[in-house]
């Protein structure tokens, strides 16, 4: 899904690729229990696919602060037709060069890899959690577990997750890394515990509402870029811009999905729409619309739609009120400026492909489609 | 509620009610949110109180396995009337003898102390997921966090505390321990999910029983013991045969646990009773006599109160037919069999207040009144 066309361009497309292909054979081969039962339900799991943004961010931050096989890729490439002695083996009196893909291998090591598991593994927890949280019925086009095994399933399944996610963690040896994740499924809880405790109150504070998403989901995304860059031997100023870049991304990212359950077909979403608003989520469209002066008149519809199932009109005249107050815009407007944000931390790394797929990342959040 | 009159008597009993205290106090400050919603919840869990079986078994392990400290609590007393010297200070003239606690305090680290926090707050969370599981009204007394605010604060606040363990973990920079802590961690998830695929299967195999209370209850209970001795500096040879212990006392106290649920009064248990059975959960006493040649009148009396609501003659028929199939002694019986091999792996350590009261925990699983 992060790999589109205009992905495809980019040097680093291939190498990621079978890098995230690598990422979901080691969590197959991590979760793997003595237990039938247990890869049952893991297999459903596993089927849920995704987008692997968050391993995405993991690897490419790490290749974008290393000091290894950075630059140009051009220039580090080896040019055509590059001279070999006639034992087999490389000239040594040419420069060292490496195609980008072995100079990306060099600059990403099996700790990102690692990482990159955990990372996605501690976000599919969330996932399967939320199910029960949200009861939605459909997640990516697939029935969600909870809908095939109960809520019972759906909590103890994210329980071993989560558990996993920790295990591997562990396997590193890496204090700060270890702490670093169990501090953010903390402020993912505490997001989570925050949204709920905000259930149905439509007055919000729009201040609340980025405080829930920052901590739920962009958390998660500041703390994947990094651990990317802590790995790759960054300092302490570029690992702090990064988790600053992946927050301020994670948070545009969150401000889109919202529009989208709004706005959003599910068709093309992939997943339930209007879930946010059953369940008496506040989302930024209508928080923008709702302190307007014609707020009541949203106000009395939410208040409807939430007490009774979806009516077709009710969802017209939702969206007209949306465009009408301008939420929809409002909401783009504030993920854009997140995403300028973000794009302005990434100035103290140097340019090359890392950096370039990073902006890239930034950029796709904004013209997801729904 | 563990220490009776009985345990009053032994030397440690002070000294762990103490100790037990400072774990609360840290559990309270560890769990601690800037966030009120937070702290609301967390409350309600700070409330369970409990046994504290889990750090009591990290602390006592820790001191009897330590080789600081330990011996006969009598002979390292200091003697009645010891002279103090004109100054106030001791006599230092005289051999340095410790009050007893003052030995303990010696023995047990605040490593100790940090894990036994993180072994209760991961018991807090796996109790917090149950009542999402059992659908239970009642735990320990109160109502339980579910019927208050909703299984979807309950699915998160599970998630912050075992968050909150892992992050505490971490702190210490011992991967074995961190390790250890997340491998119990996936035990107890695959026990839970093996119990559930095994809902109302009634011909469940007697092994299979012993798998599930060895994976949800026995191996936090193993792993509490092994990281009392871990951290004590114990050998590879006296930690595991701890945790054959912790595990074998682990396994006793589920087998009596399903028994009081099965057979105990509410009042006296002191939580929801006979909530295994509604829940399609096979427990040793059904087991032994559903596999006899009468079991068919049991198994017809249990899928009829498994369908409707509790009726009080068929809860004394229950009672009957268990009496008369002799489920309860043998469920007792195979109890009292795993707590002799628990007391025979404690041979291995000197005698002292610590084994004694190792010892103490053991025998008391068998006499929990219900």
């Amino acid at each position: 899904m992060l790999l589109t066309a205009q992905a495809n361009d980019l040097p680093v497309a291939a190498w990621l690729r079978t890098e995230l292909e690598g990422v979901r054979v080691r969590l197959h081969r991590e979760l793997r229990s003595e237990l039938a039962c247990v890869n049952n339900l893991v297999r459903h799991v596993e089927a849920f696919g995704g987008k692997m943004l968050r391993p995405t961010l993991v690897l490419v931050t790490g290749l974008a602060t290393s000091t290894v096989g950075l630059g140009d890729p051009v220039r580090s490439a080896a040019p055509a037709g590059a001279v070999a002695t006639g034992n087999g083996h490389p000239d040594l009196r040419q420069p060292m060069m490496a195609e980008p893909i072995v100079a990306f291998d060099q600059a990403v090591t099996d700790e990102h890899r690692i990482l990159a598991t955990v990372m996605e593994m501690t976000h599919l927890a969330t996932l399967v959690h939320d199910d029960v949280l949200d009861e939605s019925s459909v997640r990516r086009g697939g029935a969600t577990l909870n809908s095939l095994r109960g809520n019972e399933a759906a909590v103890m399944l994210g329980d071993y997750l989560i558990s996993h996610a920790y295990r591997l963690c562990s396997s590193l040896d890496r204090q700060w890394i270890a702490e670093m994740v169990a501090d953010t499924t903390n402020m993912v809880c505490e997001g989570e515990l925050l949204q709920l405790s905000n259930r149905e109150n439509w007055a919000l504070d729009e201040e609340v509402y980025f405080e829930i998403i920052q901590r739920k989901t962009a958390s998660l995304c500041g703390a994947c870029c990094a651990i990317g860059a802590e790995l790759s031997g960054a300092g302490e100023q570029i690992t702090s811009g990064m988790r600053r870049f992946g927050v301020k991304v994670g948070m545009a990212f969150q401000i889109v999905d919202d529009l989208m359950d709004l706005m959003g077909e599910e068709s093309i979403v992939g997943k339930s729409v209007h879930r946010d608003l059953v369940k008496g989520k506040s989302t930024l469209p209508l928080l923008h619309v709702l302190q307007q002066s014609g707020g009541a008149r949203l106000r009395g519809l939410i208040e409807r739609m939430v007490a009774s199932p979806a009516d077709p009109a009710d969802l017209q005249e939702l969206r007209r009120l949306i465009a009408q107050g301008r939420g929809e815009d409002y909401a783009r407007q504030r993920a854009e400026r997140l995403i300028n944000e973000a794009l302005a931390e990434l100035r103290v790394l140097p340019s090359g492909p890392g950096r370039e797929f990073l902006e890239y990342l930034a950029g796709r959040v904004l013209t997801r489609k729904y």
